[in-house]
């Protein structure tokens, strides 16, 4: 977990940098003008509000089940984006699992609570929350601290702090303004709860990250990947937090998709693959920046003062201390990008020791700049060997891998073999303790046993030992003292070496049993499709009309072209051409309502990439235009060339300025 | 929903052919034996057991959380079994979304009550339960009385009924064999209830069926389609029953992922696509014929009579109702087989209309024989304008659609304008029922109202009547006795008609609201996963050993192609070649672990229908040799041309066969 809805996410820092001024800014917009077009506007700015009134009116996503009322937090993808969101997932699974031969699986969402109390979750899985006296409406009491004081870590603090905090500064409720002085602070348990079965129903938990899913099934997994580290394990599936205050539409969610990789690692003998993204930048906000940044200018966190590095120097400099992790900030931050988060709005920021989960031993958010907040899109998080060994404490299975040696090891090693049949009666309930010194000895002097006698030392037993002990070796009272052998002051035992055999042995050993290291990446793909969104509106203005668009890349656009019959007669041959392209996986639309004019907005709007016209002269010559969404530029294609120059034109091996520029310039419409 | 665990699955209708049979009739375990093999041993036969132990041997699945306990009828997808998943709902996708050009959205997995309130699950969606007095086990009480009696239909029965057939047989505890005679049979709810928000928490539901959270939000989906019928809409995802026996591994789970579509379309206007499956041929098993077996062979329900025909047949001669339901069972024919299950091992029986859901009018399952028992994988339902209709009913929403007439529709319509200065202190509380009793005399006579006064008759008011009533209509009651007009006796009324206007109007209507129905298909991948593996699992002899392997079709299998290097000095060039096919987008694996043979088995049995092998030669004229898993016949490729083959040979543009056939006879190894 850690990413999608880590509480950590601070909305303490801020940026004034808007999508106005990104838009403004971008290349993309500055497109060809149509030379009909005839007013010489400007190109509008994008208001923010327009992603919501998008979001609704295109069906990218709405509020689920409103019909009845509806619940906070959850959301329905219509089919324009649940169409962008597979995309991502699939850009994901692409990028964090095929091409780094990692492996993915899927477990279930409902998990019984045993797991939960191994992992801790049970008992640590929750949120700060406060009431209103007034209208009784709930909130997160670590956010309104955050967000009314300069306390920039009050996530971090116990109950009684932030309930202090709250008292202090007289915090008032967010929706009545009633004041919140002196309402208990009190953790809230972010799991939902469920009952498995008939009859005896047992607990079980709608699983707050897919993590768990994958750890607790190590042993299989690891004899799977045949014992040898490094390997990844990936899952993309829901996810579910009962959020105190859902918000932000699809930013915070009480059920999510995430998409998770545990990478398991010996960290002193796995090397990350550095070299493919040792280069990448990264915009780094570690603990120390951001503690200075508090002190120094606690009103104006505008401007962080950020550590620009690449991969490599991050790790050089000490910046990220875990190469596991510097590895995958590099890897997200070239998926981020080529999925079409804008990297210059991008940054990594470290946890600090206090906001760090209770398996993380390191932990870096990459978060996207929206409208002036940082939203967290992924954390990556060193959760070492935390997990595991937590597993390993409540199970009966190990959660180690057998680690060959790069030598076999050979050494002496001493084999004591004590006659029980002797010392059990001689020594009674004292006799292993015997027998644990008498090996002792041996192990740091076999030749003592050479004597006739040993006299060894056995542990002075306290006196309020419980009698329960399981061992069994509680000094025996001696009510007629006639065991002589036992020194009762000084608990010394001379035992004759006649009954304790000692040899050495020369041993070999081949390995030892080891427990990997986990670094996990971990994205909430929600809020990658919201920064996503975001991040490729724009506005210019075309033929006199201010337009908006989506500049989705065509790999992760829904449609990647819609085909469009100018006239009805050639509705036909345009029907057959989508279904053409669909036949060869190309997800095409045919669009035959309205206006020319009115399709090429609708198809903007939704980023679709290109749109293909079929008109009069199709009938003639049988080619149409392919129109790019972004420079509005038109090239005329042979029909039957298109399942081919679409594909090429998704695969970035072709622009349709590439195209123009091959043919006639006056074959250009 | 319907589908995937309905409980209308029965066990009653067993046949004896078995996995053995069909992998010895097999076509492809004829393969062409290794010359150098020196055994003359038949292919050994397939033992069912085989398909557990290789589940769990390769990590296809396993139950999950084992470590801390587990939870029956929960279950983990290990790598290879995740992939296989993964490829069978990418396959369903294809067809069913996109060569359709259906939509597909997301909802969330957990619903607020008043959904399912509505939809009638709350009420409706349980099974029977029967606990046993000795060991306090549960047990479907429906399946007991099925499998230990001639009834075939309990559960359609009341639990009362049920409860005497336990009571009558004196059926035991399939456990303990203690006695359930007597016992208490009730409905047990199959819905997991969670409570959703802080506070006040409400209560929520994880969904049993994907349909609802499609069905809930029809008026947005529909705007989207822009009001046009038949569209299609589609989800895959998770669902939920608190199954009262899971069982059978993947076959019967708790969690289960669903692949659901919902045709909206127009009973009335909107044709079934029938020409593109009407020549597919189906296995059907009507109702009639069911109640015949039974009839005549409670005891030998080994052979039915099944009616064979093809899909317009089926619909020509009404053994299907619904023509949607008929071209439904063709393309899940046509896609069951093309993903890997065993046409001659398929059949669709129809739901007796004691076992129909309480949404549909009309359902046939698809089900495969497996080990001799028939697995229900789809259920194809028609579930008429039920959902819509019942959450129109309970929100504010009309789940309907503006249907435009093929021509305006011109009338007359009669205007009514009642003076109410005039009317209103007259007959105080009573006007509304006068206005209303004009208004019905105008529309049957307009004509009456050219005469100075009309009398007509107002409801009788009924004594008891409320005093809350809203309306406020009671009558009045007359202490002065002063308003002549109003007959006491008769409740007739005489108007003057100076204090009402009738007018005659002309009128032209466009259209009208109708609501469309619905018709379903609806899978459950797990058991379509378990049904393709069942049917590909194969067992034969090469080298003189019995292997076994997976014969899945390369469009499903985890792994394209595995490539092995035999020797240390080709194995980058054998990861170089992994690693380019993976940047194709081909699922193609590198494995250099153990002998030659040994890899060659661990892919067989995985389903790799390819292994590229690199050896000694490479070295001198970079060729490496592409194996068939089913004929195990093998051809010398250029190691640079095998993106591409690999591509061409999952497509089926290309065999092995014809690759061998294409080169020179020595070229062959």
């Amino acid at each position: 977990m850690t990413a999608p809805q880590n509480p950590s996410e601070s909305t303490h820092d801020r940026t004034d940098r808007t999508i106005d001024e990104d838009a403004d800014s971008d290349p993309a917009s500055e497109f060809e003008v149509d030379p009909d077009s005839t007013s010489d506007a400007d190109p509008a700015p994008v208001d923010h509000a327009e992603l919501s009134e998008l979001a609704r009116r295109r069906g990218l996503y709405f509020p689920a089940a409103t019909a009845h009322g509806g619940a906070a937090g959850f959301y329905t993808y219509g089919p324009v984006g649940a169409a962008l969101k597979r995309n991502v997932e699939a850009a994901w699974r692409d990028r964090f699992v095929v091409r780094e031969g990692n492996h993915e699986v899927e477990s279930p969402t409902v998990v019984p609570e045993p797991v939960f109390a191994a992992s801790g979750h049970l008992d640590s899985f929750d949120d700060l929350l406060v009431a209103c006296p007034a209208c009784d409406r709930r909130h997160r009491a670590d956010h309104l601290v955050e967000d009314h004081t300069h306390a920039s870590d009050a996530e971090g603090m116990d109950p009684v702090q932030v309930e202090d905090l709250v008292a202090t500064h007289d915090l008032a409720c967010p929706d009545c303004s009633a004041s919140l002085a002196g309402q208990p602070v009190e953790p809230f348990a972010l799991m939902f709860e469920t009952a498995i079965g008939p009859g005896d129903a047992r607990p079980g938990y709608l699983r707050p990250e897919t993590a768990q899913g994958t750890l607790v099934e190590f042993p299989r997994l690891a004899e799977y990947a045949r014992e040898e580290t490094p390997f990844g394990v990936a899952q993309v599936g829901r996810g579910y937090r009962n959020e105190i205050s859902p918000r932000r539409a699809i930013v915070r969610l009480r059920e999510l998709t995430m998409a998770e990789l545990q990478t398991f690692h010996d960290p002193e003998r796995d090397d990350a693959p550095m070299a493919t993204v040792a280069d990448a930048t990264l915009r780094l906000y570690p603990v120390e920046r951001q503690r200075r940044a508090e002190r120094e200018a606690p009103d104006d966190p505008v401007d962080p003062d950020y550590v620009e590095a690449t991969v490599h120097e991050a790790l050089d400099e000490d910046v990220v201390a875990d190469p596991w992790l510097a590895y995958y900030l590099g890897v997200a931050r070239e998926w981020l990008e080529a999925v079409g988060v804008a990297p210059h709005r991008l940054r990594c920021r470290e946890h600090r020791p206090d906001e760090l989960a209770h398996y993380a031993e390191e932990c870096w958010d990459v978060e996207a700049e929206v409208d002036g907040e940082w939203i967290e899109l992924a954390g990556v998080a060193d959760r070492a060997d935390n997990d595991l060994a937590k597993h390993a404490a409540a199970s009966d299975e190990s959660y180690t891998l057998f680690r060959e040696y790069d030598e076999p090891r050979t050494g002496e090693r001493v084999r004591v073999d004590p006659d029980m049949s002797a010392l059990g009666p001689e020594y009674g309930d004292r006799a292993p303790a015997v027998v644990e010194a008498l090996e002792a000895l041996a192990r740091e002097n076999p030749a003592a046993f050479d004597a006739d006698t040993v006299t060894v030392a056995i542990p002075v037993e306290s006196e309020d030992r419980s009698t329960t002990d399981a061992e069994g070796d509680r000094p025996r009272t001696d009510p007629d003292g006639d065991h002589p052998t036992v020194d009762a002051e000084s608990d010394r035992v001379t035992v004759s070496t006649d009954h304790v055999d000692v040899s050495v042995e020369t041993v070999t050993e081949y390995g030892e049993q080891v427990r990997p290291h986990v670094a996990e990446p971990a994205f909430g793909i929600d809020r990658v499709v919201y920064a996503v969104l975001a991040h490729s509106l724009r506005a210019d203005v075309v033929d006199g009309e201010r337009r908006t668009y989506l500049a989705l890349d065509p790999a992760v656009a829904p449609t990647l072209a819609a085909v469009l019959p100018l006239t009805d007669d050639v509705a036909d041959r345009a029907r057959t051409l989508a279904e053409e392209c669909r036949r060869a996986d190309l997800p095409v639309e045919y669009d035959d309502g309205g206006s020319i004019g009115r399709r090429y907005r609708r198809q903007d709007e939704v980023g679709t990439p290109y749109c293909v016209t079929l008109d009069e002269r199709t009938r003639e010559d049988d080619t149409a235009t392919v129109r790019d969404r972004d420079t509005t530029e038109q090239v005329r294609v042979p029909v039957a060339d298109l399942p081919a120059v679409l594909r090429d034109l998704r695969d970035r091996r072709l622009t349709v300025a590439d195209l123009a520029a091959e043919r006639n310039p006056d074959e250009r419409t």
